[in-house]
């Protein structure tokens, strides 16, 4: 079985995203400004049809986030704008018809919903039973490779509480967003397990890789 | 008047110093990994009667919080390990007969204790009068120069909450402590007036500098 892995970019003040999502602020307010390392990179541009782009670590951070996943798991809040049942006509996702995932991702949700296929690989899969559930189909789905946990911020919280994740990658920006929702408040990396594995700052953000030993 | 300034290293996970302060871990347990960045510096080996060191941006901020102030203020807890009355023998700080602030030093305390003259220029004065009748006396010694709030966690709170500090230079440390005294839990910078004025990263640490705006 594949490992289980996350990733997330925080604000210095530990916030995964700002307050009020909307269709205007996927990320809530301020929260376009997190991923200010990741929009400059070659994995960014290829994902929104550009050519060129920045290699380097951050590159390889973002590459290492999209690529060689048999699954991916992320919150019906990272999936949608819309709270509550599915609207009509319904919301494919923030990414078009051809999303970055390219394998079955599976949506948590209170609201049942038919599997979405879209172009490039990914079917979204809409699971009503919780954390557990999705992961256990993520791991069937994904025959052997790793499952990514792309987030947000409940749903990444809600794994490791579970002890359930086995790395994850936060790329800390320095940008302060003031309210939101914060990843770590009242969780303890350390007494979860985790240790730093690797650590890399370059001009645009600290990357800090956690893994669990225990 | 001069400005008031605040500078601390913070872990990752948003903690200034780990719990369980004690003679033996002066920033709690765990707290000796936040200064990573610190260390190696020309500064901070010249604070311990060393030559060598680096230079660079992790110097410069190092050396940055250590000159040109006409006084600093600190909180007990920097101070010293133990709480409650002063003990007999006096305790006369951590920093030996020279400590590296070579100013006017208020200490904020519950406890009266007479000014404690220092070789190098230090004297540490005790504050029973809270934070505003600290910053008043420290601007008065300082003669037109600029304050520094050394710390700890709870001062720079205080200080912050109150709309004192002008400007705040935070170095993140790729390290998680897990638990501890948290800076900014609760307090929203932006709100209170700050952004961000300069960021820096190092390959050891994630510098910001936040100025008060408004």
């Amino acid at each position: 079985m594949g490992k289980v892995i996350a990733g997330i970019t925080l604000s210095a003040d530990g916030f995964g995203a700002g307050p009020d999502q909307s269709l205007d602020n996927p990320l809530g307010v301020g929260g376009r400004g997190l991923h200010g390392w990741f929009y400059p990179t070659k994995t960014f541009q290829s994902m929104i049809g550009k050519s060129g782009g920045t290699e380097g670590a951050d590159n390889d951070f973002g590459a290492r986030g999209l690529a060689g996943f048999g699954a991916y798991i992320m919150g019906r809040n990272m999936f949608a704008p819309m709270r509550g049942p599915w609207p009509d006509p319904a919301w494919n996702g923030w990414w078009g018809e051809n999303p970055p995932y390219h394998a079955p991702t599976f949506v948590l949700t209170h609201h049942p919903r038919a599997d979405l296929p879209m172009q490039g690989g990914t079917t979204f899969h809409f699971e009503t039973g919780g954390i557990h559930a999705a992961l256990d189909r993520a791991q069937t789905a994904a025959k052997g490779k790793d499952v990514r946990i792309s987030g947000g911020v409940s749903t990444m919280r809600q794994y490791l509480e579970a002890g359930l994740i086995d790395e994850i990658h936060l790329a800390y920006s320095p940008v302060f967003l003031g309210k939101g929702e914060s990843l770590l408040a009242g969780l303890d990396l350390p007494a979860l397990g985790f240790a730093v594995t690797e650590r890399v700052l370059t001009e645009n953000a600290m990357h800090v890789v956690l893994t669990r030993t225990v």
